[in-house]
């Protein structure tokens, strides 16, 4: 009682304050929408000083302004809108009034345009990630701004920022072309402006581009809104697929509208500070505490990353139409959700059947860092009975890039080795569609792979071919094609380097065959060689995948379709072997021959074919 | 044409051959059936010389031959009978005529008994599987036998029989029920009369029982028919079920339908020999080789253990109905199935429904050895759209065994120790039930738990402590309670020493407390009490489980209903931890004190728990 009157006289003043003050209208979000999306409904953002006492209204044919919400904020509102299929074209005009005042603020109805957009990602496709500060620097007068939280820019140190852009990137698409990537995944782009923050005692920038400060702006230092729009008409130009890395669970702490919230909920608030658990079991777990849940899904990334509130329905209809706008504004094809697993998951579907209604093509793939199948497949199209159903169409693929590496790093025994990656594969009827999952060796947040490997060739070509014709979505960090490695020591900044020859001044230039070493050239061309075969080859994308059990340290599988069969056989010992292909009759009967993809030999005999010590062979069978 | 042409004639050579002699008829299996059975089919095989080329008749009130079959040997006929609802008890007279000569054979269909039978057992039993031929040898003059295909019953040779049999465990029945026991499960009792077998280079007897010659005779060094009805009646009185020990996937050598076998594919027939791979994955994989399944499921265990085809659907009905019968005959209590895994899967699911048609309560659980929850879910009632679904209830949790172990072996860390106990159990959403499952810390086939543990008994209390406490329905292999140690080094026959005391001139005996020295009394008397308090504690059954996040260490988890809270508080560090148990407060709410049950201790206050160094307490909360 007493508490409840206390709140009530605080919100009464408050409105008295507000009332006492002219109001202004200093932000609406989003930024402006389109005519003829599918689903009519907008609602609008309002946000300025006492913008939630005004009465609004709006007079446009074919847009009602069905509801307005005022929340405990004063300086929020929340406007429904509904825009009719025949509403045209046009600027509307929000009229907020009270008393004598009255406010207009123009909105932007603009026309779809038909540039491609939200083409999705398939497994025909195969992904270059790279953190765009680190790739290339195409305007060396973005670096930095006095303005900014962080005015820095500096690429002798390691953990600031180093001036990469997306007009660097553009330079390079010819580059990414000629390697066979068909779809780039940049970290995110979105304005980060956060302040540095000490992180075990490292002053670090946010380069990485995880902690959001304003939805609606691309970050200035990368090449701003219009800067992103160009990369990628310039990406589509060259044939290459743009995703963009979507972060729903947190912002940055430096976010505008945490400067002053619309309301407490928000953000998920704690007593004292907690972190998440970064433990995905009580999610899953039957037998799990609700209190261990909260604590995984609702505690705070990083103190930095305040978690948002998903189950506000204004966040939520906030965080789903920038989604959406993001799409329609840039023209991307395809949407990597950062820390998929700690969002609140019925928010999630929401948001992916949003985006799949009005882009029934995007790929949706989520970052569910997990150790075991069951876990990975409660976060994407499943075949398991969960109590909550996910509705996401992939997700990475952290258990085969586990595995992966288990079996490059291990010797081969009865569960150990390669059969860690045939295990993996072989669980795969958990999921709606394996060939979904977004395959990976090594990303910005692990050890570069040919590090884990320990800069062994033969086993750096081998994980490769895997990754690269089996099933799922392959996609490949930066610099893995030129031999980049480095552990996360002292720092992950070290697997973040710059790539040679994106930087102004920088005396190398790998970019180049000119600029690489011949070991680097035997890698790059390897990479081009494969990714070139497989761009090249259905079986590849659509065709099945036929796994053998390994044995003796071999492990043999085959992707086929009507029109071919690709053979691709691992001898993962020390020593040449020769593999005897009786086992695999299922697969061979019929074929006489076959063209060693990476070599281009010819096997005039396919009963006994010799393995080199520690290589993958890539064989397409001939009748 | 020439092959179909050569095989005719050899037929109707092999059918005058017959025509020349007089039949006889040797054998009937079932040797009986019951009047009033679920299911009103029976499939008489019949088995003499020429025992397929007579023609029957079957002349009684209520049982009607439907169809005689005739199959490629003429020695066998497989008669299908229905029995009727209304039909009495009795000797019916099988009739087989040839020309002149006729034959009659009775065959009694009993009238059902109102003795137990089928309880099942659940999680509120704590089941002790033996090895009769070690446990203990209640009939000396049973050991050999000079007419049996391996006439050696030799206690120093490890390899040999020892002469432990069904009335040497009857007469420690007090024993097991003094330690909490309520289910005991054999490995088999079936006629094993196979000969010794070289296994590699040593030669060994089918003492482990898995290797039948005849399914309808008991071993008669373990007691025969009579012996094995005697200990189940004994059993019952005692207030212990009483579990069978079933092989499916295979027989002995020796056994008698393999000296003159119904049909060519009685068997799975290899052009040449081939084991099984003993390996899951090709089964589940839904990208796996079809030879790879075969090798799986059709290779055989091992050379003199023949791998019988369940796809013939003769022999098929002979397996299940000899699985009712032996329920019925014998009144056990449920179902253990050995390698359950490599028999076909839609064969196991008849012979389940069978079961469990005629015995509703009957508990199935079956020997799959896997490494990961999606496999051993394919083997259960699961939640997972596998394309074929299993309906077994139960199964061995062989993933909660190697999680426990290795919670035992290993240093905590992000994913390892405790926290491998916890992630096994925080995937149970792949189960249907997964409180059906079969726990246990080591068995016939493996190491023994106490040196898989370094014989910590620290340790060894606190794994204890989670088998009898954790989900599930826990089993104990022989001699744990008492101590009992080794590794399968030479062979398993370590892991199989003889119960000291259950053997005529034993110099020590470790089934009474006197017997036994203060270390394994201490043991003992601390399974006694967990057992003892597991068998009066309702929330240890069928009570919900809820665990929490490990953390530092430590591992804590709740069983309750509405009438109690058990609290299992594990502490895996080497030092003393004072426990805050404000994360519990979902469970710990509302209660003041607790009973530590294993020391009767009162703690009057719950906010800060002492847990001593390795150390699982099991604390009833009081309000």
């Amino acid at each position: 009682m007493r508490r409840s009157l206390f709140t009530l006289i605080c919100a009464l003043a408050t409105t008295l304050a507000a009332f006492a003050q002219t109001a202004q209208i200093q932000r609406l979000n989003p930024t402006n929408w389109w005519v003829g999306m599918k689903n009519p409904k907008l609602q609008l953002l309002v946000y300025g000083p006492n913008a939630g006492t005004l009465t609004y209204t709006v007079n446009y044919p074919g847009v009602k302004l069905v509801k307005a919400h005022t929340v405990e904020n004063p300086n929020y509102a929340f406007l429904d809108l509904t825009i009719a299929p025949t509403a045209r074209p046009g600027t509307l005009k929000l009229v907020g009034k009270r008393g004598t005042q009255t406010l207009t603020q123009p909105f932007e109805l603009k026309a779809r345009n038909r540039e491609p957009k939200a083409q999705g990602v398939t497994a025909a496709d195969f992904i270059y990630l790279a953190m765009p500060d680190r790739f290339a620097n195409g305007d060396p007068g973005n670096d930095k701004f006095a303005d900014l939280a962080d005015p820095n820019a500096d690429r002798a140190n390691p953990v600031y920022r180093h001036g990469g852009d997306l007009a660097g990137a553009a330079q390079h698409l010819d580059y990414l072309k000629d390697l066979g990537v068909t779809a780039i995944w940049f970290t995110p782009v979105l304005e980060n402006n956060q302040p540095l923050t000490n992180e075990g005692g490292l002053m670090r920038s946010a380069y990485h581009g995880y902690g959001f400060t304003d939805h609606y702006t691309i970050d200035r230092r990368m090449g701003g809104n219009e800067g992103y729009k160009e990369f990628v008409r310039k990406a589509h130009a060259a044939g290459i697929k743009v995703v963009q890395d979507a972060v729903y669970n947190h912002v940055g702490i430096n976010h505008w509208f945490l400067k002053d919230m619309p309301m407490k909920d928000w953000l998920h608030q704690w007593p004292t500070y907690t972190n998440t658990s970064y433990k995905y079991q009580p999610i899953t777990d039957p037998h799990g505490a609700e209190s261990d849940r909260r604590v995984s899904l609702d505690g705070w990334f990083v103190p930095h990353l305040p978690d948002l509130n998903q189950n506000n329905p204004f966040l939520a209809n906030f965080l789903i139409q920038h989604a959406i706008w993001s799409v329609e504004e840039f023209g991307v094809d395809a949407w990597r959700v950062d820390t998929y697993m700690y969002n609140d998951q019925p928010f999630m579907n929401r948001c992916n059947a949003a985006l799949l209604e009005q882009y029934p093509n995007i790929h949706i793939f989520g970052e569910s860092w997990v150790n075991n199948v069951v876990d990975q497949a409660y976060y994407t199209r499943n075949k398991i009975d969960f109590p909550f159903k996910s509705n996401q169409p992939g997700g990475l693929d952290f258990v085969v890039y586990s595995a992966i590496l288990d079996a490059l790093k291990q010797n081969f025994s009865w569960d150990d080795g390669v059969n860690r990656f045939y295990q993996a594969l072989a669980q795969d009827a958990v999921y709606a569609d394996p060939s979904k999952l977004v395959t990976f060796l090594d990303n910005h947040d692990t050890d570069r792979y040919l590090s884990v490997i320990g800069e062994d060739i033969n086993k750096y070509k081998m994980g490769l071919t895997w990754l690269l014709t089996t099933r799922g979505i392959p996609s490949m960090y930066y610099g893995t094609e030129i031999l980049m490695k480095n552990f996360k020591n002292p720092s992950d900044a070290e697997v973040r380097r710059d790539f040679p020859g994106g930087f102004p001044g920088d005396k190398e230039n790998k970019f180049t065959a000119a600029g690489r070493d011949k070991r680097e050239n035997d890698a790059f061309d390897f990479v081009r060689k494969l990714a070139t075969y497989r761009k090249a080859t259905p079986a590849l994308h659509t065709g099945k995948l036929m796994q053998y059990l390994p044995q003796d340290g071999t492990y043999v599988y085959f992707r086929y379709d009507a029109n071919k069969t690709v053979m691709v056989a691992s001898n993962t010992n020390d020593k040449e072997i020769s593999l005897d292909t009786a086992r695999f009759a299922e697969r061979v009967a019929g074929f006489r021959s076959a063209r060693n993809v990476l070599t281009d030999e010819t096997l005039s005999d396919l009963k006994l074919i010799k393995l080199p010590a520690k290589t993958a062979v890539v064989l397409e069978l001939k009748k």
